[in-house]
Formats: structure tokens, sequence, C-alpha cells
């Protein structure tokens, strides 16, 4: 029997039968016949898609505990062999790689067995962050979480109206943990972080008092463990291992990036519009830059991936003129080729585009219209998207585009690498991320040009610039209104992604959900706290509230866009400290008050940056809000009235003036304070 | 090895490595390493209730296939032990009864294994029946049946805004397995049945093309198989094996019992209104002769089991009066003692009522009032019981009563028996008929007394004299509307249950939803050919159309009552039938007509008896009705016209005519000719 190996950390001690391992005095696992860590069995998955919405099954075969436990020295380090009599085994392989992060491997000894459910140790006040961009909890403790990159679904709560009609019509409604960026990997409030770096079906089930339930459909896993003293240096340890965003182009900062559609003359007598108010525009996004199609849900865009000369005439010179005014213009792409347009075509008749069961290009219904799913693990294919994105989008003059989906790949599906569609899945998103990073970083436009995404798994921290929230509801709701963003940025920020963004006014225009003005007033609010200010006109503008519906709201965004644009300097230096530290811009307050146990489950309120604290008004008819203040000297940004915190606070809450405080002590302070007569 | 051992139509054949087992020349298990039929395992249920809405699941530690098979004799049958490895074993017992029925026990041979996995074989065409009461399906195949006792739901299906309205307020919705009365015994289209005697929770998925899957959470199982030549032979054998409904007394048949509320007087004014507009009444049911309180839910009664004298005066005296004019008067009791009265604390001062893991009096919330069980498994309690039934109800002049509840006993309670409420929880139902039926036994008044329910199990067969649909809302819904009743009579029929009735006019008026005249008219067509006819004014009175609204309507009632009494011979001769050959007397169509595939999926009609084949209009707004008429000599109820079936046929179906045809060449071929004029 091998004894205890305290090593960098790193503890293993062999029990009667079984072991503890702890890494930096965190007790993480605990083997015993009695309480068994591990384990394994079959299942068969059945997993049906429409439009983006899965419904998950297991159709499970067996699970089987290992109670017996055998360890032994290996040149790659320690090898446990857990077992269950002859019937099934599968080894823990414990080692600690370079950086002195515990690297643990899970192997199956037997073909047949595709599940592994392993059992991590938990204290009962524990919390847990992260798992990807998670719209409804924060704090992670007290539900499973299933780990599946798909639409966030419309309403997302099942008491809602919104949520019942969205599920009767297409099982669209979703749930608490539908998201376009899950991800295996989670932060400890025991300071520790976890991260697998398999991609099939995960859940991790948080709801035990006792233990943290990972369950893995794969025959093997991979973990890695860290620990670091503070959560500040936590979360920069785990960006450092999974990569970090380069810097934002600085015209970001210049003002708001104005989401308009309906050609070139629409766009300029808008942003003429705009600017006639005061409003400071960045940037005008036109996501039917490349011509649009209409059904039932609204508009929707032509997905053949270039200029549209018919519904946008000169805008190969309107876009430099632009660019002097300094005002860029922004597109939109996705990884899907309609069938009708040439570029499917030519994908079709180069073989890029993936396969059904038959060999035939396989056509994914997206509402009405079919397109082909660019082959992203066929080299050809992937080279071709990129000089697609070279060509149509970059050297047509686009500053920027929303890369959109990602996390629609079917799972009966063929793909040009051989792993199965199940496991590329969720590799999805972050495959097509690079596409986008490389085509910008090859045609030598990284930090000039810009796209942001939606859709994300690991490696999106590396390949994706900018994320924004997906498609919230037009509407108040906690799970799926302008409220779900906030954690949504959090637990992002919690993963390794720290920069963050959303729809302002937000997109889902159905079942009778009408934007309205305040919400769209409120949103603006919030937005001008953010690293990145875009509006969007929802899937059916004529239902919503507009920026430019009325004088008072042009003249709102004026003044909200100014105080965004006074912000510059610090949001480029806090947009510099992510992409150099890994310390995300929209932080949860318990990364710099974590000694405030009421910091832990703040979901609605963050720091942007080291020096505001932000808690957005996200219900409807408020004049005052309450907010809770760590411990700190803070002043209330528009009264200029200190508070010491520690306590909840209820402050005058105005349209125009979100509750915003800022810390009396920051190098920003007098900046700050200008902002209080914007 | 053992070799083939045909015996009176068992064939068990080993093979390579398992076996085959036929009976009458049915594969019903067949086992290799490769396709074990049997797994086994260990899970913690975790079964929440409020207010008889269970939520159910199973936190799943293992489940074992058991792939190697060894077979012996034995003096008690065949010995087949089914294993893997050293971990996990068990034996199925294989033996004929004395009747000739194959009898399958299994038992798991590690103590801590309690969960049981059974595959049986099964055909892509096969067609499955029973599983007790279901409302939403005829046909089970393609669906899992969890079978367990509970609230049937408001609203049964998550497309219907009323289901997500009442899944929100309590988690009320339902789904289209929930049923009050469930049971593990099923028939299938290849003319065999199979029962388990077990009563823990059990799951049959009958979706998989190639075998049914029975789920049991207990450590043993007792199965029982049999097979018959023609499905009529088949559900006979059935009911003898389970018990059979002695005949109804005479009088239902003469007529409506009318549901009212609100004492003697308001009972005495509806009868004689009701009289005097030529309605034939055989009975009044007055739920609230014990007494009423008022909730947000509506009228409730006061659970104290004995005539309330306040609100019923003088009802001591009425009873013979009325019973002398051919009206009876049946009255309500239920399980439950409310903790505010006398018959809560002479149980509690006897020890009476079930526990609370404290020891104390386990108190049900049941909607703004709590109420103690009785313990049911304590002979003491049970006999007081049956006196309180024989004291309270039968002497005091009641010749009938609603046996409510009886699906909600909490699986954290404790009993007097010592078996785990998880495992009685199922069973209550039959111990509640059983406690009914004894006490009317042995007070010498079957046959002339009756009491109807709604809830039950394996043992309500021979203990529950006549079922109820339960509580149907007040609209035209599929799954719990009046269509619901059918497939419900249907499939409590091929379970053995062969009486059946429901609220006419249906019973839950919530979430804006009020009873119709047309629904109260339809639902009176129907009545009219079922086993009796009992009115409901629903939970909200005021907010549904009743019986004596206006003219038209007592009119109506008149009339269809006129044609019920009319039945009477052949509806006494139907029970008569279903009592002495377990012929249900509302029979699927395929019970006479098994050689018509088209029969077999058809849940929406009926025989009633043998001759008469009813369609009820179940949809508002129609006038004519499409059904299925198999071949026969069929003559329209109300034209006259004949028609030779086998093929679909539309008719007239004016309120008043529903769709009825009768048989040609029945024995009561001229009684139902009058029925033409009435």
């Amino acid at each position: 029997m091998t004894s205890t190996i305290p090593q960098g950390g790193l503890e293993f001690s062999p029990t009667a039968d079984g072991f503890t391992l702890h890494l930096g005095g965190r007790l993480l696992l605990q083997h015993s016949a009695q309480r068994p860590c591990l384990s394994v069995g079959q299942g068969e998955a059945d997993i049906e898609m429409f439009r983006g919405n899965f419904s998950i099954k297991d159709n499970l075969h067996e699970k089987l505990a290992l109670t017996a436990c055998a360890i032994r020295d290996s040149d790659a380090g320690l090898c446990v062999t857990l077992s269950r009599g002859e019937v099934a085994a599968a080894t823990l392989m414990i080692a600690q790689d370079e950086a002195g992060r515990l690297r643990i491997s899970v192997n199956n000894h037997s073909p047949h067995h595709n599940r592994i459910w392993l059992n991590l140790v938990a204290g009962p006040e524990e919390r847990i962050y992260g798992c990807g961009e998670q719209f409804s909890y924060f704090n992670l403790r007290g539900r499973p979480f299933p780990l599946w990159t798909s639409e966030q679904g419309v309403g997302r709560n099942k008491k809602t109206l919104v949520t019942w009609q969205a599920d009767c019509q297409e099982n669209a409604g979703g749930d608490y943990y539908w998201t376009f960026f899950p991800q295996p990997t989670f932060v400890s409030s025991r300071r520790y972080f976890c991260h697998i770096s398999n991609s099939g079906y995960m859940c991790f089930d948080f709801s035990a008092p006792d233990h943290h339930a990972l369950a893995i459909w794969e025959p093997q896993a991979e973990l890695c463990f860290d620990t670091a003293p503070s959560q500040l240096a936590l979360v920069s340890k785990l960006s450092a291992m999974l990569g970090r965003q380069p810097e934002l182009p600085e015209w970001v900062y210049d003002g708001i990036i104005l989401g308009i559609q309906g050609g070139t003359e629409v766009c300029q007598q808008k942003l003429d519009r705009a600017r006639e108010m005061g409003v400071s525009v960045a940037g005008i996004w036109a996501q039917d830059w490349e011509g649009r199609r209409i059904t039932s849900f609204g508009k929707r865009l032509m997905w053949n991936w270039r200029w549209d000369e018919e519904l946008y005439p000169g805008l190969d010179q309107r876009i430099p003129q632009w660019k002097q005014e300094g005002v860029r213009f922004l597109g939109y792409i996705n990884p899907y080729v309609a069938i009708e347009k040439e570029l499917y075509a030519e994908a079709a008749a180069h073989g890029y585009l993936t396969r059904d069961a038959e060999g035939r290009d396989y056509q994914v219904e997206f509402g009405e219209f079919y397109a082909g799913v660019v082959d992203l693990t066929n080299p050809e294919a992937y080279r071709w998207y990129k000089e697609v994105i070279k060509r149509n989008l970059i050297n047509f003059g686009l500053d920027g585009w929303m890369a959109d989906f990602g996390e629609y790949l079917p799972t009966d599906t063929f793909l040009h690498n051989g792993v199965s569609a199940e496991i590329m899945h969720n590799r999805w998103p972050a495959l097509w991320a690079q596409c986008n990073y490389e085509a910008l970083a090859e045609s030598g436009k990284l930090g000039e040009v810009l796209f942001f995404m939606r859709a994300g798994y690991t490696g999106s921290q590396k390949y994706s610039l900018m994320m924004w929230a997906g498609d919230q509801n037009v509407d108040w709701s906690l799970d799926d209104g302008l409220a779900s963003v906030i954690p949504a940025a959090l637990s992002l920020a919690m993963t390794g992604h720290g920069l963050h963004h959303s729809d302002l006014g937000g997109y889902t225009t159905l079942f009778g959900m009408k934007r309205s003005k305040e919400l769209l007033l409120r949103w603006c609010d919030f937005a001008a706290f953010t690293p990145m200010m875009r509006s969007h006109e929802g899937n059916r503008p004529d239902d919503n509230w507009q920026f430019d519906s009325d004088d008072e709201t042009l003249r709102h965004l004026a003044r909200m866009t100014g105080i965004f644009r006074r912000l510059k300097p610090y949001l480029q230096q806090a947009v510099a400290e992510n992409s150099r530290e890994g310390i995300p811009v929209m932080r949860p307050l318990l990364l710099h008050y974590e000694d405030d146990p009421q910091t832990f489950d703040l979901a609605y309120q963050y720091l942007l940056g080291r020096d505001l604290l932000v808690a957005p008004v996200h219900q409807p008819d408020c004049r005052t809000w309450t907010l809770y203040l760590p411990r700190d000297h803070w002043v209330n940004l528009w009264s200029g009235e200190p508070d010491s915190g520690g306590h909840e606070v209820t402050v005058d809450a105005p349209l125009g003036q979100p509750p915003v405080f800022y810390r009396r002590d920051s190098a920003w302070a007098t900046l700050f304070a200008t902002l209080r007569d914007a």
C-alpha cells in the first residue's frame, strides 16, 4: 500500500478500504467500500432536437458502484484501480502537472461502459459558481446542471405563461439550466476549481449536502483541479489555463452600436437622427446586410454571407464614409449556409457539409427554411469558411459581426473527423469561435475588428472575443428578461470569460410580449455600465419600443451613451486587466469581498472593474432600489453621498440613474464624480 | 441442464446461454448473456406529496444486468438463477399453479438490492390494455405508465392552460398516467395477462418495440400470467382471479341519483321540482350530510362522519319517507377524520391514527384544514371504523355513500403493521374498499346498500362495489373532461373491474372553467348509457349549470332518465353477467370483435353489455358524430336505420340522441326499438 504523498499541496492518503485526496488542504475525493466515489455503467443516449431545443434522456442499461480499491505507483502518477468484483473496474490516474494542478484521468476498463459518475466531497455551506453562462442562478448549489449547448429557452421557468406557450409550440420554453454556453468547469467557495476536458453530455448535480455528483456520458474523463489563496487568484489561474480574451477594439467604447435593419438608407436616416439628438454612436450593426426573409417568427436573415446589393445599395461606399465619421459598420454570420444560395452549392460541391446517415448533406430545419452545416472538423471546409469570412466580411469592410449560433449541431449528423456528433456537439461553438478568431488573426485585424458570440464551450475563453447574452425576452422576468443577463455575465466570469454584453432592450418578442419604453430605458441604463452597448430591434421590431421611437428616448440614449463614453479609460483599463490577468470586467462582488458571506449569493449586482458597484433596476415601476453594499468606502454616483457599507441600502433610482456606487479611494474617483452632472 | 418442460402450455427451453419461456405458445420471457431479461439494483425513493399530488424520483445507486444463467429443478418449480459475477444475483422461481397460471417469483439475493427491472418479450404490433383506470390512453403501447395511486390531476395534459395553471398552483396539473386507480396488471393483444402482486411503486414502460420494461421498487416480486383463446375469456379469467363485483342494488336502475347539497329542505325542494318535471329519481346524494366548511377551493365537507342535525334537520324522519316514495338517500365518507371533531379525538385516544416519525398522530393537510389518517392496518382501528360506518351511516338509514379518497397515504407516515407506508400506499384504497365492503356485508346489506369509490388497487375488484371516475373538469378536454371517462371505464374493464360511472356534469370548477348547459346535457346523454346515473354540483356549484338551472334541462333529464329506466332489465342482466362471469358492463369493442384490428385502439366508444354500441359526443357544438361500427347487424337506436358495419359512420347526433346502435339480433331488440320514441 502506498503511503501518504504530500506533493506541492497534493496529499493522497490510503485508508483501510479506500483513500482520501486533498489538494492545498481541501478534501476533494474520498473513497471507501461503503461510500464509493466512482460508479461506471452503460447507457444509450436518447437526444432529440427541434430548432436548437433538446430533449435528452438516458436509457440506462447499468450502473455499478466500484467498491474495491487497489493503489499503486506508476511513472504517470498514482494509479488507483476501483472495481466491483470481476464485473467492472476503472482506473484513476492521479498526478500533478508542471503548473502544480491536480490531474485525474478516469478510465473505464470495460469497452462497453460509457458512463462515469464521480462524487466529489462537498461541504454543506459550500457555494459553487460557473458551469458556463447560467442565466437563472449564480450560486449553483442545490440543483443539477445538465451541460449541453442549446437554445437558452423562451421564458426558462415552467411557472411563467410565456414558458408554457413556448413549450406548447415547439418545446422551446426551456428551463433554468438551458444555456448557449455550458462548460464543465466550476469554482468552489472552498477556493478550488474543477475543470473537465471532455465534451460529451454531462450533468453536475450540486444538490447533496455532502457531495457533488458529476455524471459524464463518456468512457473516460480528464479532470483538472487547482486551488488558490483567494477567489480572485483562483479565477486568474483558471483563465490562465483556459486562455484569455484580447482587448477590445478601441472604438467600441466610443458609443452605442445601433442595431438597425432595412437597408442603407434606413441606416443612414436612423444614424443621422441619433447623432442629431446627441447620441454617441460607435457603430451600426445591420444583421440583414446579407439579405433577409420573412417567416412567421418574424424577420429572419438570408444565410448566404455576402453583401446583399439589393437591400444595401452602395454599402461598399457608405462603410468607409461612416468609418471616417467615427461610425463602424458591423454585420452578421453563422456557421450554416441556406440551401437556396450559392455558398451552399459551393460547400456541397466540395463536400464541406456534414452528412446524414445515408451520406447526403445534412439539412437542418431552422424555422421555415433549411441550411447545411459547414463541417468545421474538415480542415478544407474550415479553411474555406475562414476564407469566406476574410473575403466577404473583413475585406468587404465590416468592422465586426455577430457570429451567431454554434449550439445546434445535431447529434445524428456525421463529421469528417469521424468523432461522434454527440461528442462534438458541445465543442462546436468553440470551433466556430476559433474559425472567426483565426480569420481575424490571419487578416491582421485582431484589436481592430470585433466579433461577438452567444454560444460557447471550453475554448471560447481563448477564441471568442466578446460574448453576448443571447436572446432575452423583451420583459422583466427574472429567468429570461433583463435580470437574467447579470447572473449570465457573472457565471461566465467565474468560468474564465470576462467580456459580456447583451442585446440592449432584449430580443424575443412573442406571445404578446412587447418591449415597453421603460424596459428599453432601464436596459440602456444597465448597458452603459457594461463593456459594450449594442441595441437590438428584436425579432418583431414593429411590436417593440425602439431607440428612436420618441425624442425622450433618444435624449435618454444620448445621455447614457455619453456616460458610457466618459467611462472609456476606466473600461479600457478593466478590459486590459481582463486580458492580462484574466480578471473579468463584470465581477461578482465576492471576487473582492470574499470575507463577507453576504456577497456569496448576490446574483443581480456586480462590480464593473474594481471600483464601480452596479445594481441594475430590473423590475418595472420602481423609483427606488435596494442593493447590498459590502464594507468599503462607497460614494453614490448620482447623489455623491458616502456609505461605508456592510448593509443593504435603498437608493433613489429614477430612470437614467441606475444604482451605482464608486469606491471613494479609487484612482478614478475624479472621473466618476464628473458623471454626477451628466 | 434442464430440458424443455412442456407443462399445460408452459414451455421452458434452455438455450446456449439462457432460456426462452412460452405460455400457451406465447413467448413471454427470453434471456441471453447479450440480452439479459433481468436487472437488479439499489435506489432510494424521493417521494413528495402535496394534497395527493406526488412527485416521485429515484436516487439510483446502482443497476446491474444479470447476464449469467443457471437452471435447476426444485420442488417449488424451475429455479433459474441469474447473476453478474460475484456482484449480484437473483432467482426466478417458475411454476404453474393449480389453475394453470404461470407464477414467477423474483428474489434478489443481496439484501441491499431493492430494485427489479424485468423485460418481457413484446411484438411491434402488440397492444396493451389495463394498468387500472387510465384516463388518457386505452392502448398503453408507446409510453411508460408509473403506477402509483394519487390525485388524477387537473387538466392532465401539459399543453393545456388549465394544467399549467394547476401545476403552478400546487403541482396539481398531473399527467397522462396520473390516476386514483393504478394497477400492475395488463392484458396483451397477444391474449395473455400479466399481474404483479406487489404494491410498491412500479413503472411499466410499453415504449420499446420488442419488450415491455417492468420496473419494480421492491427487493422481490410475484408475477402471474395466464392466456386464453379469446380476449373475452381472458378478461373473465383475470376477474376470476382478482375477484368480481356483486350485483348492484335493484333501485340503482330506477333513475338518477341527484347530487344535492345544502340541507333537508333544499333536497326536498329540488327533488319535488325534478319529479314535477318528470325526472326519474332513484336517490338523493348529499355529500354534506355530515356538515361542511368553506375554503378557497369551494365548499368542502366536515369530516366527522355523522349526521349534521343543524344542516339537515329532520333528516332521520325524511329518509324513510323518501324511501317509501322510491327515493334513496346517500351520503359520504372517507378514511380521514378532521382534527377539530370528536371522531378524531376518539381515534387519537385509542391510538387508531397513523403516526409521524416522532410517534405523534400524523396530520394530513387537505387544503386549509387537517385530518388524521385512520390506521386501517391496525385491526382495532379497522374494526372501529367499520363500526363507525355501520352505526353512523348504515344504521342511520343511508342507502349508499361515496367512499372517497384512499390515494393520499403519505409515505412518511408510520403504520401499525410495521410495513413501510411506501409499500402500503398503493394498497390503501383496496383496504379502504374492504372496510366499507365488510361493514355492508356484516350488516347484511350487500345488494341493498351501495358505496362507490374513486381510488383503487388490486383487491378493489372484490371489494369496491362501484367505481366512479373521480373529478373530471367541467370541460370538453380529452384528458380530463367528459371524454376521459370512457378510456377510464374501458381500461378498468381490462383490469377486471366492470362497474363504472362518473359525476354527471363533471366536478372540477377552477381556473375560469364553468360547466355549460351543453356539457351537462351531453354528459346526461352519456350517463344514460352507463350502469348508474349520478349528478354532481361540482366544487363551485354557483359557477356551474345545474340539472335544475332551467326547465329545458329538467325536461332533458326527464327524457334521458326515462330511457335509462327502460334499460333496467338489460342493464341488470349485464351487471349480473359481470358479477357471474366477470365480463364488464362497459366493454371495449375488441372484447367482442377482436378479429377486427380497427377496434383495438377505440378509446372513445364502447359496448354497453353485449348489444349496445355507444359513442358519446364529447366535443361542443357538434350535431353529427363519427364512430366506428365493426361488422355486425346494427340498427341506429334513434333512426332505426340498419348498418352492417365494417366502416366508420357519421350519424346525426342532436342533444338527447347520443350515437347509439343496437344489434339487430339482440334478444333485447324489441326493448331497444321502443326507445326510439322516447
